[in-house]
């Protein structure tokens, strides 16, 4: 898979503390109908055979949908599954290590300053995750990213940036006018009601963006 | 590395939290140079950048002593450092599959029942890790296994059967009467003061049995 032909623009990142009752397969099948288009697979407390049958069951929903499954993380899990690609925090594996074992595949790196991202391109990652824009519930940890420091970011390398941190529908626009390739969600998705109308909604404000 | 060179007699599983304020990779040279024939890197709440980190560290003292080190679970640290090997236990990533990511390796899988110790070994297992054979601190979770049924698992098989659980210097000796090919200990090397003097003694009481 060329990185061309991903669309990066609504970016969810799965978070199964949110969903309550309900399935994390069913959820995300809901989250593509509404215009979800990369999904990324992110479990840190499972064993990993938990892991394992999670990501077989989600590749078969994003398969059909011919969306690029990433996982967060794991490289013995996206081997096993044979996924799209694989996001890397800066406590994960290291990006050139992460290409020498999963070539031809999409390789993203979490980056929160100009030198993590220039960085991480430098050493042929596919894709940047810069943040958090917005404080966070999701990841308490993670390091504030300013939308001047997004733009700045964004204007200072070459490969898509997408955003990520307590993006949802009220301040989504004013990320997308720094000029990024596409917002990363969680929340904004996976802890609404209604599952399907929120990713539509957001894609729908999206797309007026662009 | 084929099988047959393997010296399964004295197998140390890993475990930081036992060593206080001593350090894991000076811990593991002492007990292999007190006899130490295997060494099997098990961490469970740590980042893979710290977990990587540790094995590249690890590593080095097993090349120079030319002791195989199997990585425990996560085979993308196994794969990041070229490990001799993985373990995996029933939670973990499949025989079949850790076979298909990481061949010509050495494989072993904890089985706790005879189903499980012949279907890993149909399944193409290099070694089993039999157990817990006594009560164990370091594994609060582990299935009881009976010295009768340990024994029947290693006349039941014929790869490699290493006993795991609590076994010590008091009671090696009765576990190596059931036949095995060796023992796997944590405490009673690296919870020990003296870690070279422990892996020591431990090693003289297995030559007296084999």
């Amino acid at each position: 898979m060329s990185e061309n032909k991903v669309d990066y623009s609504l970016y969810l990142v799965t978070d199964r503390g949110l969903l309550g009752e309900r399935d994390l397969v069913d959820s995300i099948e809901l989250a593509i109908q509404g215009g979800v288009t990369l999904v990324q697979l992110r479990e840190k407390s499972v064993s990993t055979l938990k892991f394992l049958q999670l990501a077989i069951r989600v590749k078969e929903i994003t398969s059909r949908f011919h969306i690029p499954l990433i996982i967060n993380d794991r490289l013995d899990i996206a081997l096993a599954v044979d996924a799209d690609g694989l996001h890397v925090g800066q406590d994960d594996l290291p990006m050139l290590k992460a290409r020498e074992l999963f070539p031809n595949k999409l390789i993203g790196v979490s980056a929160s300053t100009l030198a993590e991202a220039l960085l991480a391109q430098e050493q042929g990652a596919d894709y940047l995750g810069v943040g958090a824009v917005f404080s966070t519930a999701t990841k308490t940890d993670a390091t504030k990213v300013s939308l001047d420091q997004l733009e700045l970011i964004k204007k200072s390398v070459t490969i898509p940036v997408v955003a990520i941190g307590g993006i949802n529908s009220t301040n989504l626009q004013q990320v997308m006018a720094t000029g990024i390739d596409g917002v990363s969600v969680v929340s904004a998705i996976l802890a609404q009601e209604n599952i399907l109308k929120a990713a539509k909604q957001l894609q729908e404000l999206i797309k007026e963006e662009f």
